[in-house]
């Protein structure tokens, strides 16, 4: 099991956004949108040992936290509006500190990245970490930011946390999940 | 200077489809979309030494070629909706044989694989080719399918092609080309 969480500095915390806008009033959902396609799709195929955390930290609730799973996940299609669907669908549930299934294999709980620090072993997938190609085993939880790098305050809480690079240039995010996905697959397949 | 061509077999050939609907009245235009994306973009940054070819197969009026030029291109977004905006705009160009600007770095043209195939020294992406980690010049020209496998006609015109993968696992066209990008990167910046 490989998870992922993107940090979503600016996305909205309320099911009303329109999938037309989602760079625009709904704080660049698009992103997060592509993040959880790259993580947990193969060409027609679903990866089913793979998670993608969304932390929305947007107006007007934040944070939330919301978790693709590939193991149960249904009715998700490899286009940005489709995941934007079930990110509404799941902003519409009223959430708890514990996940609540919002549709299949999609969850919803309050809070944010403290709650998944404290739950996650995470390495945050950085340009200036060391490069994932070197490492004898890669790290099974990783931490992403959106088009915004970490805040000082998120920097502190994953100061401890090792660094890791996908290569010399800064990708975007669903870009690196997909890079990262792909050295997992070699040495999986080896 | 690296060039991808994404073959859309269903991709419409008439600017009137809509932008909410992508993945089916559009012929899976989404598919096309997100491999402009992933050819054009860096974090922040556009990469200006690529291009991406979409070879639209779909009805009223095929084949036509739009081209996106990374050395050229403008008002490009990172969402699915930026690309196909600029396609539609390119749809409703009236074209010929030669390329024609739609709008900056978007141009369009009648025809389709062979006049491509004349004109780049294309390989093929396909998961049965050799891995391009151990080739020692990555190719310039690489060709993809969308969702659907190139047909048998198209796979006659590629059959002297050189095929590489990317990995051990078939993956989406647009993240076929984040991973051989990677690995170009990794060899520039060397």
């Amino acid at each position: 099991m490989t998870v992922f969480a993107v940090v979503g500095h600016a996305a909205v915390t309320e099911g009303n956004f329109n999938l037309n806008d989602m760079p625009g009033s709904a704080g660049r959902m698009d992103v997060l949108c592509r993040c959880v396609n790259a993580a947990l799709f193969l060409s027609h195929d679903l990866r089913r040992d793979t998670g993608c955390y969304l932390v929305l930290n947007g107006p007007p609730n934040p944070p939330k936290t919301i978790l693709f799973s590939g193991d149960r996940i249904r009715s998700l299609n490899p286009d940005e509006r489709s995941p934007g669907a079930l990110i509404r669908k799941a902003l519409l549930v009223t959430c708890g500190r514990d996940f609540r299934e919002s549709t299949p294999g999609v969850s919803i709980r309050r809070g944010g990245l403290p709650e998944l620090l404290d739950e996650h072993a995470f390495a945050v997938l950085d340009e200036s970490g060391d490069d994932i190609r070197g490492e004898s085993i890669l790290p099974e939880a990783l931490l992403l930011s959106d088009h915004q790098n970490l805040t000082r305050e998120e920097s502190e809480l994953t100061a401890e946390c090792p660094r890791f690079s996908v290569g010399p240039i800064s990708l975007h995010a669903d870009h690196a999940i997909t890079v990262f996905l792909n050295e997992r697959d070699r040495r999986c397949r080896r």
